[in-house]
């Protein structure tokens, strides 16, 4: 998707250690405009697959799955990061180790809400180790729903995570592809 | 906003201690049609204060504030619950007491993302305590930005956050104010 990968490249600030930062338009500042073509490029993507609900987790990729959901026109579940007094109930769980915040954390979903008839499409902001993707892929397994796909905003295509999920036959759709990070250069796939 | 009120009457479930679970469409499951009507209320209620910003804080904030930054058009920002390494530069923060937890934890936004020309709307899921809405208001006043008012969707109207905020002189505008919890009834203003 232009539109993202220009972004990147006018406004992303690339850190030491293939890091690049997209605070000021999908992380931390949201721009509107993007997450609706976001949204829009979803769903013609996964068009067909009679998706009926957007699983994703917090924090990050709730606002991009709540903005293509109104495209698809589902509900969105999104994944706690920890159990806390706001969910009751059986729960699907799974844990996930961060690289960016070097630890450990438990991802959870109330039972009720994915049901083994449900078809899943994953949405979340970045996919680079794939933890937290493996660990929502594992939730709808648990669930015994059907997984259309995932759909990330940025692959770091340098990283395992886009192949870990692949090998698995998922499908998976990245709307910017890191090729690689060099300096002050961001190549896409 | 009778659509809301309905969705808590019919989906609420209550809980003890005056507390009303809304995890299948407002918190957990998110309701896209609900979302979007919402979106469109604050829009409305808030049309002509020239907003161009709006101002959340995850993790239950964010799809609210994302889909009703589609009619505003404006970008969101969202305040992160603790400095992680995904956030660098000088931060506005704010330390927030969370009765739902029941902890303390600190809430960050990059002071270059809020400015002294801004003119934010604060959205949020639940205003109860008020301690997260407050902890938003201070981050505004440290940026020197103006507040045009706050929009929640619910408001527990039997908790003094509410309150706090109005005595501030901050317009308030919740979408459902729940006057009282019983059993298993609930009433609104």
């Amino acid at each position: 998707m232009k539109y993202l990968e220009n972004m990147i490249r006018e406004k992303g600030e690339v850190r030491p250690g293939g890091i690049v930062k997209v605070d000021s338009f999908l992380n931390h500042l949201l721009d509107y405009e993007l997450y609706r073509e976001m949204g829009k490029e979803f769903k013609r993507l996964f068009d067909g697959e009679a998706v009926n609900k957007i699983l994703t987790v917090e924090a990050s990729g709730i606002g991009i799955a709540c903005v293509a959901a109104q495209y698809f026109e589902v509900p969105v579940l999104f994944a706690k990061k920890h159990k806390t007094s706001n969910i009751d109930g059986e729960l699907y769980s799974a844990s996930v180790h961060s690289f960016t915040h070097g630890n450990d954390y438990k991802m959870v979903v109330a039972k009720k809400y994915l049901l083994p008839t449900d078809r899943v499409l994953i949405i979340d902001d970045f996919l680079a180790n794939g933890q937290a993707m493996l660990g929502m892929i594992n939730i709808v397994e648990q669930a015994g729903a059907h997984l259309c796909g995932c759909g990330v905003a940025v692959e770091k295509a340098f990283q395992q995570g886009g192949e870990l999920v692949r090998q698995r036959g998922v499908r998976v759709e990245a709307l910017a592809r890191i090729k690689s990070i060099d300096e002050d250069k961001i190549s896409f796939c």
